[in-house]
């Protein structure tokens, strides 16, 4: 029971696509990373998954279109839709999802990350 | 599949502690809030609440002391533990709980809100 600050968590990480765990609720769990360069395309077959910014500019890459978010922006990516985040510069995001999901989704590979509880 | 603004959302909010849907994901709403003066006591029996504060400073007073959140700072009432809002100034925050969630809980009362969709 102890009040998260964001930016605090931030700057404690210090690579890539490896997003961790601050919270949890409800089976959701809350996650903070920070983002650089291009993902893999990958849909995650049960899960939606929230991407809020809090600093820079991500690009989502969609099959039908991109959606480009800002610092205070979300979006709902939902369950099965196949995205690929993509970021030129450096991005500070938020993401919710259910615990346990696979960052990775059905592609896997190299970006695939375990869950990380090491800022929790 | 629409992003979302916080900002630009929540200028379109005029009145207090009566929450907006602006998306939804695995079950859970994400709503957008504002708050001014204090709420009622109540918890949810069943349902963990997530606060993250925009703008403003919200305490969230708990049995066994306050927590007081700046922007940026956010905090999961657990379910089950009773708490009350309190805002001297305007607050505005992001929740989010399981839908269909009663913003009073257990307390019921006026200040108790049917869901709202308008700004979805």
């Amino acid at each position: 029971m102890d009040k998260i600050n964001l930016a605090e968590k931030l700057a404690l990480i210090h690579e890539h696509w490896r997003p961790k765990v601050v919270g949890e609720l409800n089976g959701q769990e809350v996650k903070l990373v920070k983002f650089r360069g291009e993902f893999v395309w990958h849909h995650h077959e049960h899960e939606d998954e929230l991407f809020l910014v809090i600093d820079g500019l991500l690009t989502i890459q969609l099959r039908d279109g991109d959606v480009t978010l800002r610092p205070g922006q979300l979006f709902v990516v939902p369950r099965g839709v196949e995205h690929c985040p993509i970021a030129d510069g450096e991005v500070q995001a938020m993401l919710s999802e259910p615990s346990g999901v696979v960052n990775t989704g059905d592609a896997g590979g190299p970006l695939t990350a375990v869950r990380d509880d090491s800022l929790a």
